[in-house]
Order: structure tokens, then sequence, then C-alpha cells
């Protein structure tokens, strides 16, 4: 019973869908942000929810690490195969299989990615919401209960899913939630399986909610004289029930970095992204209430647009603030920080954490969903350099200290991974041993993304 | 061990705080209806989490069964104690313990009603939106995963709860979620509890989320030609996207007891109680939109008002139903069924389960949360007549097989008790199982609300 025993078990049964070449175990050693690089022994590419079943029976019986995996946009390490085995490469199992219009549903393989599945709808009158920067696969979003711009109008993949089908540790297939708006029949699997990061099964196929693309759509931006500003006009925004569709803040670092990298001439100062969903009247009023509230506190330069060239032009600017960010240093490296704190305590820190950017040598930029409250900090580093990676470090410890001294959590999207671990304790107190205990039960030999999430060996 | 010594320890620590005469442990031997109707060998009354840790760990240390319970509006026999030793009766933990308006949630402990909660709201300019046909409690809400009439615009228990704290059953205490908007820290522990039904961990505080009441609420009352004129109106209404606030099919056994009950007179045919939230121009446009679709459908007699007294006399007609209709036969008891399905199966779903009333010498009333394509049947029996009882039993099955049949779930939004329990293995297949499973690692003993949900000794 050893991981030998199992790559040699799944090359024989799988032939051309296992593979163990220097570059493929590489290219599956590391997500987007390269935390705990390691490499699986072999990557395995299921083309069904059965190739599923059979791979983990195949570990199971041998005890060998199983750690799933789509498109790799993953920022915390979450897909690093730490202790080795079977990388579980998802991307060909990426088909739509069935959007019932009438219910505003689809069913779809873990491995068709956001913009394939609003693409397979493109003829239906209906969008899927949630949109975190990369575009990630959904079966991963699911994993690490993504977000993104609009959640604080769509929620997240916690809302945004319906039902899931999982391969469970030892091979079994089950079916949670399903096509009903609503139940009350059992344990909420689905809510259990979401933001389980691959621990406790492996999503093979999910069951979504869709929304109609609303009769109209504005955006807009507006500047402010200060961050608390642009976050009180925010929270009163929120606070009078305006309907915001997206409601993004960014500082004077990433809108050069936007300038640059998407050939823009915007204002370098603190900025909302607005987006108003509704209808054409709706939206209007929605525009003009917020165009009160931002006005009350000296923005200025507040303008918007139902154009949708111009809308989309703004929004991939804010998709790409990744790369923008990187840009503006070639080579450099780069840490992502993730708090989420009640929108009452956003102001403080966000601005303790401005502050502390102020006093490091790192450059780092901040952007935030402030309509949930949630921001991230994108610092520069220089990977090689040993004194730019414990200042991040450092950053980052800060930060999620912070978030929960402020009511927050030290992930509000981006998930566990590698990175987050250290603070679970911290975070959930004795519910992380509950954590633990159910993971225990779910997966008794510990082969599902072994490591991760929970310490229970 | 035993339940004798759990009972006197329980006693001598806690005096008044325990109660084990007759009446008391008769109230406390069944919810709302009664089904299975079984006595607690004693009645414990905390006052604090500490009192609840405390009772669970000697209960824990004898094995002595323990069955949360609140106000008792339960339909499914959930608090019914069938194993004896404690009902635990949560209802002195009552307090509205902080509320943040600006971040809009509050921190209530589980004794707390919906109505008490939104009258401690009142100057606030919030409210909370879950409302059940009962003035449940928000613990008990929370235990079963309610919802109501407003679901399919504001969600339902699982969407409203931001963060619990819970007493396992070794008696730890701990907290889950928090009051960040979203987080990916984790395993949702608070979505795991919440529907868990008492079986996993007592709840002994909720952090929910709430909600500015609205600039402009409408109502207003459409009447149909059939049943299928009102459900293909609730589905193009959906699915234009209008957010409704609430939209509620009756059918005329309902309209006649509404009648009489509630001093209206409303017309006897299918009928939409309806109510839009919004600004005052998004209101009117909503109404309009809505008032077109249902003209297409052949509706008369569309009335829409924002007159308050109105709405509220239409709203608590509604939330009575289930009085209204044990008022038509005084002595008579009832049996509620509850399921929920995609929305574009609800016309068939509603049509042959009409049609199995129809048929049945039974008087059964339909109503349905249709904007989430939920309905109940609520039947008439004498409760002494076996044939009642039986044929009452018959039609409960052949509507759960039926809502399974059309991809639905056994329970929308009642939750599974004693009622239930014998369908989840045909809804959840090896799901059940794997519920199974984490009821072990979180209650080795079996000890909280045993015999419900889960089926392990």
């Amino acid at each position: 019973m050893t991981i030998d025993a199992a790559v040699a078990r799944l090359k024989a049964r799988f032939g051309a869908q296992a593979a163990a070449g220097a570059s493929e175990l590489d290219l599956h050693s590391h997500g987007e942000m390269h935390r705990g690089v390691s490499r699986p022994d072999v990557v395995l590419y299921p083309e069904s929810t059965q190739d599923v079943a059979e791979i983990v029976r195949i570990c199971a019986e041998e005890g060998c690490p199983i750690t799933p995996r789509a498109i790799g946009s993953s920022l915390e390490g979450h897909t690093t195969p730490i202790r080795g085995g079977v990388s579980l490469d998802m991307m060909r199992m990426n088909a739509v299989l069935t959007v019932h219009p009438e219910d505003l549903d689809a069913v779809v393989q873990p491995g068709v990615t956001r913009t394939e599945l609003n693409a397979a709808l493109r003829d239906t009158g209906l969008f899927f919401p949630v949109d975190p920067g990369a575009d990630a696969s959904l079966g991963g979003m699911a994993a690490t209960r993504a977000s993104g711009t609009n959640a604080v109008r769509y929620g997240t993949m916690k809302d945004a899913v319906l039902g899931l089908e999982a391969v469970l540790a030892d091979g079994r297939i089950i079916r949670t939630g399903g096509r009903a708006r609503k139940s009350s029949a059992g344990y909420d699997l689905t809510r259990l399986l979401i933001g389980s990061e691959g621990t406790l099964g492996i999503i093979t196929e999910l069951t979504v909610r869709l929304h109609g693309i609303p009769e109209a759509i504005s955006a807009a931006i507006a500047t402010f004289p200060s961050v608390e500003a642009a976050i009180n006009t925010v929270i009163e925004t929120i606070q009078m029930g305006v309907p915001m569709a997206r409601i993004e803040f960014m500082d004077e670092g990433y809108l050069a970095a936007f300038n640059a990298y998407s050939k823009l001439d915007l204002a370098l100062k603190p900025t909302l992204f607005l987006e108003f969903h509704g209808s054409e009247a709706s939206v209007a009023e929605q525009a003009e209430t917020f165009g009160e509230i931002a006005g009350d506190h000296g923005a200025a330069g507040f303008e918007w647009t139902a154009h949708e060239e111009d809308r989309n032009r703004l929004w991939a600017a804010r998709h790409n603030a990744y790369w923008a960010a990187l840009a503006t240093r070639p080579g450099a490296g780069t840490v992502v920080t993730d708090a989420c704190v009640p929108i009452s305590h956003l102001a403080e820190c966000l601005l303790e954490t401005k502050a502390d950017m102020d006093a490091s040598p790192l450059t780092g930029m901040i952007v935030g969903h402030v309509g949930d409250g949630n921001f991230h900090v994108q610092m520069l580093v220089d990977p090689d350099s040993e004194a730019d990676v414990r200042e991040a470090e450092r950053i980052t410890v800060r930060i999620a200290e912070r978030a929960l001294r402020l009511d927050g959590t030290v992930t509000g999207e981006h998930g566990v991974g590698l990175g987050k671990m250290r603070f679970l304790r911290a975070e959930h107190g004795d519910g992380w041993d509950a954590m633990a205990e159910i993971k225990r039960a779910l997966d008794r030999q510990n082969i599902l993304n072994p490591g991760k999430m929970v310490e229970i060996n």
C-alpha cells in the first residue's frame, strides 16, 4: 500500500489519461501564486464521474493522496499536492450538460469556466454572475467558496450552487441538494462541500442558479477626496437599500496601473467603480440616489453610462487588476491578501492597512469588493529577495490579525489553502476541531487534499 | 449511566429551572402537529449558554437524550422527545442582544420570535424578513431551515443567518461564521447546523441579516381562470426578473376559509397574493409589469394598493391560513404537506395534487410560496378516525413521491422531523449515509434529538 503502487495501477488502468512527464508534474506543482511548490507523482485527467470514482477507489486502496485541481488560478496553494500522489486535473470534464431556462438553472461539469458558461448562455437571456478575477473553473470556485465583484447583489458560490454531485473518499458518488429552489430535507451537504477545498469530496457536477440579464445596466465611476469618503458613501448606499450590482473600491496605485495596462485616463484618487442593474427607470433612479450620496461625501467626476462598450472597458480593466499590477514591475512576483470585515469596520481596516503599506518598503495596491466589506492588497515582491518575502509575510499576518480584531475573517473569497490555515484556530476556536472531526468522518485515511484545511495527523 | 441518574443530577443542579410536573411534560411531548407524542422525563429551562453547556455535559456523562425545542410550532414532530430524557426548552433565552444598524445585522438568543425581533427593530428602519406561518422562534427556524412568504426575494434561514453559537454533544461551545458578509475560511458549520434540527448541536445564539424597510411597499391580488394560468403568470414574472417580494398562490378552499375567518370578501378562484418592494417608481413599475403578464393569462380583478392597512389585512389573512382552515371544521385536526419542485414542474405537481384531493374523501386546501416552487396541502382530518388518518397518510406519501419524481424535495421548509425521515433515502441516496457519518462524528453517543434525521443505531 504505497503511492508507487497506486501510480502503477493508475497508469495501467488509465493509459494516456495518466501523465508523469516532468513538464506536466511541474505544471501541477502549484497554482497561480507559487505557494508551497510540490510535485505530484502522477497527473490524472478524468473524463467522467466514473473515472473519478475509480481513481479515488484505487487511491483509497493504496492510501495515496489525491489533490483535485482545475484551471489552477488558486491564490493560496489549495491545489499544491504537498504530500505527492495524484494531481486530479478536472479540466477535461468541461461540458455544460443542461440549461433549464424556465427554472433559471444549469447543470455543468466542474472544468467549465465562468466565461465558458456565460458563452453557452448567450442566447438564453440569462447569465451566471459569480466572477472572481481569474476565469476560474466552476468546480474550483465552488471548492473555494469564491465570489467576485457582484456578490453584493448576487451572492457568492454558496448562493449560486443549488446542488452538487461529488465523489467521496471511498469512491461513493453522492448527489446533494437538487433543482428545487429550497429544501429543508436533511443536512446541507451542498454547503458543506462548497468551500471544503477538495478535502471532503471531489466535485464532479454542479447545478447552478442563473439570473436574467437585466433590462438595463449602467456603470459609473466616482472619485473621492479620501478613502473614508468613498467607504462612507458605500455604507450609506447599502443602508439606503440601493440594490447595487457592483460597488468596487480601488486606490491610486491600482488606478495608475489600470491607466498603463488598459490605456485609460482615470484620475489618481480613491475611486469607486459601480454598476446598476434593473429596468431603465430603476437604473436611472439608483444612479441618481447614489450620485446624491456620493456628492454629500465630496465625490468629483461622477459619471454614469449605459453604453455597453464603455462598461465593458471599465470592467475589463477591473478584472485585469492582478495583471495590471504585475505589469508595473516586470519580473515581480505578487502576494495578495484577502480580508473581509463588517462594513462599519471597513474604513478603519482599510486606513490602518494603508498606513502599513505607506510605512513598508513594498509597493501594495488596494482593491475592494467594498459592498461586502472585502478588500485585497496586492503587494509586488522580488521572489528572490528574502527581505521582500519576509515583509510581505509580515503585512499578510498583520492584515489577517486586524480582520479578526475587527470581527472579520481572514479570507473573504480566496480560501484557506496553505496560506490561511495558521489563522483558523484564531478565527474558529473549538469550531476548528469540529471541522477536523467532520474531515475524519468523511475521509478516514486522509487521502483527499491531505494537509489542508484541518490538522488531523 | 441512565436517564434517571441524569434527571436526578439535573434537578439537583438546576432547581426551579427543571420541571417534571405532568402538565409540563405533556406540553413538551409534541409540537403543533401531534406527531408521535412522547413525554420527556424532565423539562429544562436554560437561561444562558453556560446552562445549556452544563446540561449537555451532564447528559453526555449519563447518556441521556436531549431534545431541544422553543415555541413548539413544529409541524413534523421535530421536538417530540421520542426516547425520553430532557426536553430542552429554549424560550427563556429570548433576548435581542445587539443590533448593528450600520451593518444590517442583529445578534439574538434562540427563543426570540420573528415578531419579537421585528418589534425590537421598530425604530431602526430595518426588518427581519423570514416569516413562517407561525410566530416561530429564530432558533427553531434556523434548526429547520425555515422560510415563508418572502423567501423568493430575501431567501430562507440558510441565507438569513450569518453566524451561530452552538453547544456540541460533549458540551463544547463553538462559534460559527461571524459578522463579515462572506468568508471562505473553512467548512460552513453555520449552514451545517441550519436545518440539522437539533441533532448536531444546540443553537444558543444567532447573528442574523437584516434588510432596510423598502421606501415603498405595495400589495396586490389577482384571480385567475385556472391553476395553470396563475402558475404560468408566476413563471413568467420570475423569468422577467421582476424582483417580487411575495408571490403566493391559494386555491378556492383557502379563499373561502379566509373570507370566513378574516371577514374578507375574496373571489373564490385560483388567486395570487403579491407584494412589491422598492422605491415608489420601482414598485409602480413592478406592479405594471406583473399586471401585463397576469392580463395575458386572463387574470381578473387585479388590484394593487400601497395602503398599509389594506396590505396588513391581506397578509394577516395569509399568515392565519392554518387557523382559518382549522376553523372551517371545529374539532378537526390537520395534516400539512410540504413539497417543493423546480418551478417548471409546479403546475404539473399542483394539478396532479388537486386531482388527488378531488378524488379523496378528505378536504384539503392548497397554498403555495409559488415563486420558489413550494406548496402545501392542508388536510382536515378527524384525529379519531383511522380512515381519515390513513387517507391523509396516503396523500402525504403520494405528494412526497411526486415531488421527488419531478426533481423536487419532500420538504421545502417544514423540515424532516418524524414525518419525512422515511423519504430521505429516496431523496438523498448514499448522501443520507454521509449525513449519518457526520452525525456519528459530532454526537458519538447519539444524545442530541436521537432517532431523528439519520438512522445510526
